[in-house]
């Protein structure tokens, strides 16, 4: 069934940024940032007791290594410089779930780096090189490269749909450095016809196919822990996802 | 029996530190940097990999969070916070770990970390607070808070021995920036006698007592695979420590 | 006359600290952090530009590299290593006023930077070393390092009281990692007494001497801008500071 | 008159690149790196002070901000970003040359940015905006964005011709991430022609036209001071270039 999935921890040092508390209550699953555009060792910590404290599952969300671009600049790198770059976070986020006694989840690289997988089958497959390390399920956009080499390679690939990003005519999420906000109502409307229909509206005013076996909501877009439950309250009045575990 | 101990994996992207290459052959166990002081993803699996066709089991060799001092300068640091600054390391190294199919063999915390565990409870907690996540045991020195607070604990605790630094009359090690050349014959001298009779000078001409169930050679002092090499064989001749792997 | 001043620009990447447009108004100086602590190349510019549109004076807030912990943890650092640390951070600074047409008013370290050279001599002395380098005044505390040393050497000093900050009964400044709010009539209040009376009240109820020659505001405090505003009004309708510029 | 130049002041922290101690007699200017790809505080003002003992003139050698990977990841950055990010350094550097009465001679991106810039406008007039600041000379590829957009600005263009590199067939440079060692006498021979006929043979064997108003000595080529002594001799001896200040 599907999910809500939310990027979270992205805190850094005395900085705060999203409402992880008041977010967690209204997802299942968790992106958690592993220290190269956002989080740090404290942070990831806090993050982990978090999500379990509230019964959420936890998954690496893994960046390039640019915490003062929040890992939205594209950068030229190779595919095992890569690979190890995400061999290096997950394993950092794994330590403080081996410390919860939690496991990892799922697998979901951050801001640019899920843009560049999309499109560069190279890139795609140094993330499916740290998946295999970890042997966990990747969450991607289908149509693009995500679903191509992961399912290509036999990795459990989750579909993913947002609510709170604009799509393309041609289909592609359009990500942005800093989110605009998003009505719940609209967010809520958006998760039900991806969820009912697999069809949503593009900033062109098309309708693009979307498959949506996970949803996420990002934690930086301004008023996230209200979109956040809005969309929960509504998918599982309508039946269309797993009440929250707590 | 005794093992030879090296700190390893001190490169950082394009700058080279130590000569990996040749020193891993004359050592059974690595003590591995985690990008904190040195290293980076890239030279983690390098090293990590380097160490696998040697036979060579590794070590975490985790930092205080200062690359630009390699990790020499000293700071405050609160028992969670250094715990989780630890955890975050270990686990990295543990994913590459994981990537090669091998297991973490102990904890040694490097450089000031490494002195300022000896001296104050409270940062020798922490590091026994990051063992305990990944129950390994911890390399340290007698008679200092490694010893007293690890044992404490209940955790399994190596006693180690400095070839290439000087101790100071109270038995204490002398850490320093940047390592002073030791004669290969004089560390292998060294060696047999921490060995044979328990016992090495310090600076100030004293026989302090040492225990020496692991001994360490440090990879950036210079002619360190020289030193490794004449004490790997003085020492596998006497027959006082096992003979490498590969 | 006694000026405000304001630690600002301490935002980083994506994260937002302290809110700069709002405070700007209420202040004569600026602090401006250079990157080590907080603030980034592209913030830094911004916080100049800002300043200069409000006409207010920019002095640099250099820090120990520390961003993670936000300058707020004490390390140790030699007086040549620390004077580069410093002369590093306020030339950067220095570049965005030559962009903005601007010149650097005065020096003040951050965080711990700032208490550390309160005590240690040898800390003061590398602040003082920076200094002379950029010919500019010093802002610190009465009775301690920062007098001393400052002005044996011939620097112009500038004594500075914090209406946000504790005092303990011995005089010294209480630093925090996070900053407790305070109430702006209750921080105009301490003002109006330091520049009447030279007095402020202890946290453990004294009285204890004061002298300032300026008024410092932080940024990071919840409200500040409130605070400032409230002390600009204050001050200036009892004629004991000067109006602002914009 | 033609002068040489040469990539210094690349080590960091504890690592050493370079054998800046040598090369530096046989320059007359040092392009020197300001802590982003190379360099830190204390390295900065070491290097500066080691090119006033030769009386070595130094301009600022900024790159984007890439320690790991040297500055030869290109990544996505905006014009003002950029400037910004190149502000920031060049102010750092200019910071060590106020410490020792010398100033700024010129300004020279490095690595992917030097690349980037020969073939983007956009990234060419960023660094264009940064030399704006502190009004000084560019150095730069001829038949590039380097030339077009820095000379159509008015800025003072400085053609530069690499001994130590390769030229495609296309007369680009190619910028690799460790250069390869090349012959002193070959290195020679190549800055004689260029300065003689304004040609270099490119991998695939063609002719290429070059303009050698200034040449270029990498630091971390293999024998780089050899190289820069050999061609020194050879080019003084010629009288192609003057001689050394010290």
């Amino acid at each position: 069934m599907t999910l809500l999935n939310c990027d979270m921890g992205e805190s850094y040092g005395i900085w705060r940024l999203g409402d992880d508390e008041r977010i967690m209550p209204s997802i299942h699953v968790a992106n958690v940032a592993c220290g190269f555009h956002a989080s740090d060792f404290v942070h990831m910590h806090r993050t982990v007791r978090l999500a379990k404290r509230h019964g959420v599952k936890v998954g690496a969300h893994p960046s390039l290594p640019d915490r003062q671009g929040f890992g939205r600049r594209e950068m030229k790198i190779g595919r095992e410089e890569l690979a190890d770059c995400l061999i290096y976070q997950i394993g950092a986020l794994k330590g403080f779930l081996d410390a919860e006694g939690m496991v990892l989840h799922h697998l979901k690289p951050h801001g640019s780096l899920y843009g560049m997988a999309a499109r560069d089958p190279d890139i795609a497959h140094a993330v499916a090189d740290a998946a295999d390390v970890y042997e966990v399920p990747l969450f991607g956009m289908i149509g693009t490269e995500h679903e191509r080499v992961y399912t290509a390679r036999g990795h459990s690939f989750v579909a993913e749909f947002y609510v709170d990003l604009d799509y393309a005519d041609d289909g592609s999420l359009i990500i942005t450095r800093e989110h605009d906000p998003v009505a719940p109502e609209e967010a809520a409307r958006r998760g039900v016809r991806a969820l009912r229909e697999g069809m949503v509206r593009s900033v062109g005013g098309r309708d693009v196919p979307v498959r949506a076996e996970t949803i996420c909501v990002h934690s930086d877009t301004p008023g996230a822990h209200e979109v956040a439950r809005v969309l929960r309250d509504t998918l599982v009045a309508e039946g269309l996802i797993p009440p929250m575990a707590a």
